[in-house]
């Protein structure tokens, strides 16, 4: 029995409704909550993490006191993390880390991910991913379609870091917001309009 | 300890992961689900129910058999129960039904799920309430900041039928979709587009 109860011991309690049952991208998912604090504080955007779902099987009612859920399972999420509103678009994206030196596993990314994105921008949405290299201590922010084009391509299991510098937008980490994620947004996909 | 898991036994497994642990709402968010897949698979709009927010507190690891949750309790819920992106906007709603015979009462709307509507609008996304009236069997989609304007102009604790038959627009219940909603919303937001 884990006490604190994070999933493989993976983090302190913001981390209590996240997304990563493994435990890997909770720093990532700490920073990106934290802006999407700020950002819904200072009015620029409106976007939040989805609850991790999590298949309850078993209930208790005590008496005098709210229901205590006693048995119940992570379950793989059918969609991406985060998603919501910004300049009148929607915005949908999916958030991972790797601790590979030089390259990402494209086993990070499930293909109903990939489907969804790909909804998305048939939809008229903005889709993107946030993909942090630990070791490296760089963060990206890739167009869905442009990497979901990359790995239809690719004969490899990774993408190598060299990749992203080329085709993403490098994010820089700082106070208010933590990770200006949408300064990205803004020059990918709101060129025309500035 | 109630063996099969639904808070105050309200349905069956497509509940596992809803958002009313009180057990009200459940026949009209199955209607909304069932027709949010539909929506889906013909490619019409990308509508989710967002997963239950749970408190984790306790997990236990088995050897050779995945993570099982002992101890956790169900969150409120900071935003709305349902978003997306249809046509090209951003979609958020609230679903509630109520068994009240000629009034909607006014403590289902919790004063968060207010706030965060009055965002999406200013963000530029289409918010709004799908009401159902479980006893007269009738269920009505109503503009977000219309009902909102009634909720601070009123001094009583409940709004009348006859006020959502007056500025609602009425849902049909069908085969497919169970629940035509996206006919309103295309009605309500999308007059001009036609």
């Amino acid at each position: 029995m884990n006490k604190i109860g994070y999933p493989l011991g993976s983090g302190p309690a913001f981390t209590a409704v996240h997304g990563n049952p493994s435990g890997r991208g909770a720093a990532l998912e700490k920073d990106i909550n934290d802006s999407n604090v700020w950002y819904r504080e200072t009015g620029r955007a409106l976007i939040y993490k989805k609850p991790t779902p999590i298949q309850v099987v078993n209930v208790d009612y005590p008496k005098r006191s709210r229901a205590r859920i006693t048995e119940a399972y992570y379950r793989t999420p059918s969609t991406t993390d985060y998603n919501g509103v910004y300049r009148g678009k929607y915005i949908d994206f999916e958030a991972k880390e790797t601790r590979n030196a030089t390259s990402f596993p494209l086993s990070m990314i499930h293909p109903h991910q990939i489907k969804h994105l790909e909804q998305v921008k048939r939809h008229g949405g903005i889709g993107f991913f946030i993909i942090r290299f630990i070791r490296q201590d760089k963060t990206f922010l890739v167009d869905a379609p442009c990497l979901i084009e990359k790995i239809r391509e690719t004969e490899h299991s990774s993408i190598p870091l060299s990749w992203f510098t080329e085709h993403g937008v490098p994010l820089q980490e700082g106070l208010y917001p933590r990770l200006a994620y949408l300064q990205a947004v803004d020059a990918l996909y709101f060129k025309e309009v500035e």
